[in-house]
């Protein structure tokens, strides 16, 4: 393993706190607090955000006003909003909402799949065909996440090549944007960096993002194995939210502050300021009235030396 | 930046928790328990332990019973055990008891140095002077800690050249075991990677060690960054404890479970037993009585994947 610096590049991060962040927690917020959060998240410069999730409020009470949130939030040109789809029923809805993006997602394992959808890959994958051609009609980017990219909590290792056939029926289906997900957070950087790797010899038209969960502490490190390996879109979350945080075996998402700070300190733009990003934070946490896992958002910040010849 | 696979190295972890992590702690661990963290770590295989310091009571009394646990813990031939020394007053004590090494510490910043123990750094060094030549005489190795390493508290940013400068006095005093401490978590993964570059081309004589807190994120980040730049000898501290973990501003250290968890994933020998290592984290958080940051420890391990069949 080494570690070399060459140019440092440009990342795009999306910020999934609205959507994978917010619909985890027990608290329901307000559709005005949703659409402050993301435009708070708009103003600090972040380039792409997941906005909501068009699922079935019988399923996601937490999401039941996509259509409001959608409607209401004030969006700059340069900024992409997407939406989740479970299924087609789904993307009409968010299709009548104007996102700049739709995004499916799908397991790479069999089981899991059942287990989170109750449908086999192959039949979610008919559905997204549908979506494709919908999209398509709209002229909505579509993308796809395929969760437990890096493990699956029922069937454990996951072989790449099942990630790779999954991802080339995928592409193959018009679908080029991907993101790879490590749903329970047990990638480790040496894999990260051997499946982006993998993804740019194989797959060099998939435009790859990658998602990290920080259950084991792994998830920044995974991010830098990855951009190290020439990936430059990431999905992280304010606060570290999304998850379960807080409960044993399950960890929350990649926190976007951690990410963005880190990034800054190295040289790696992202075109976000930290300083509102900050300000953003403390305003999620007083609306979910916890506690967060992000570390930067508890140090406050960069260091600021403290002026020694005024002690 | 790149991020390459070759040959997995074998890394040496010194846990710290004896010492740095329970002289951060409030409570006051019985002379019994402090035996049994080290003989635990002991027999989970952790190949370097900093036991306790030999600091004065007044001062710390969390290490009034240095000498006891020294005369009480049971040693494994292949383990390091070393103590911290501040002074040769606290020197001669500590050679008493037969460690295998004593660690003196100075910071890399003036500032720092003088705000910690009321000396400059050249009075630090010609203390050191004297311990070396005890140290000598009793054929125990003398190591250091240069402290602030990475970024200073009270002076901000500090030059590279200045670290350097002050690794070559101590390797010319003798000194030829260094670690670096990055005290207020400010190190980022390029910095760490050109900080261990410099050592290994201008001081190849001096086996470098690495110091992390985690007060932004980057720990274990900054740990593999080290790894794949060729250092192969880390301080990380069970549970993550130290440096007041849950105060806004200060970090604890890098967690051993969660680098170990990560090195075991990666395929980098360390010899410690993670199962052993948790068990061992159950037992200090117990008699802490508190939470400890450390993510594996509450993800409990590596997964395990749930039996789908049974489901």
């Amino acid at each position: 393993m080494s570690w070399e610096w060459q140019a440092p590049p440009k990342v795009w991060i999306r910020d999934v706190s609205p959507r994978d962040g917010l619909q985890a927690e027990k608290v329901i917020v307000s559709t005005e607090d949703k659409v402050s959060l993301v435009d708070q998240l708009t103003h600090a410069g972040v380039p792409r955000i997941e906005v909501t999730s068009f699922v079935s409020p019988k399923w996601l009470p937490q999401m039941a006003d996509a259509e409001q949130v959608m409607a209401k939030i004030a969006r700059r040109a340069d900024v992409v909003y997407s939406v989740l789809v479970p299924n087609p029923v789904g993307a009409e809805r968010a299709l009548a909402t104007h996102p700049d993006e739709m995004t499916v997602f799908v397991s790479a394992s069999e089981t899991h799949n059942q287990k989170n959808v109750h449908r086999t890959i192959d039949e979610s994958l008919k559905g997204f065909a549908e979506i494709s051609a919908m999209a398509r009609s709209h002229g909505v980017v579509l993308s796809a996440v395929i969760v437990t990219a890096f493990g699956c909590p029922y069937e454990g290792t996951v072989p790449l090549s099942q990630v790779l056939g999954l991802a080339e029926r995928l592409r193959d289906m018009g679908i080029h944007e991907l993101a790879l997900g490590d749903t329970v957070g047990v990638a480790n950087p040496r894999q990260v960096a051997h499946v982006v790797q993998a993804f740019r010899e194989k797959l060099p038209d998939i435009s790859l993002a990658l998602h990290f969960h920080d259950t084991r502490g792994t998830a920044l490190s995974n991010l830098l194995a990855a951009v190290g390996s020439g990936a430059s879109r990431f999905e992280t979350a304010l606060g570290g939210i999304g998850g379960s945080p807080f409960s044993p075996g399950a960890g929350g998402n990649l926190s976007t502050e951690d990410t963005v700070y880190c990034l800054d300190e190295m040289g790696i733009e992202t075109g976000i300021d930290l300083d509102q990003l900050l300000q953003t934070a403390r305003f999620l946490v007083e609306k979910l009235g916890h506690d967060v896992p992000a570390k930067v958002f508890h140090a406050g910040g960069k260091m600021i030396p403290v002026n020694a010849s005024k002690s």
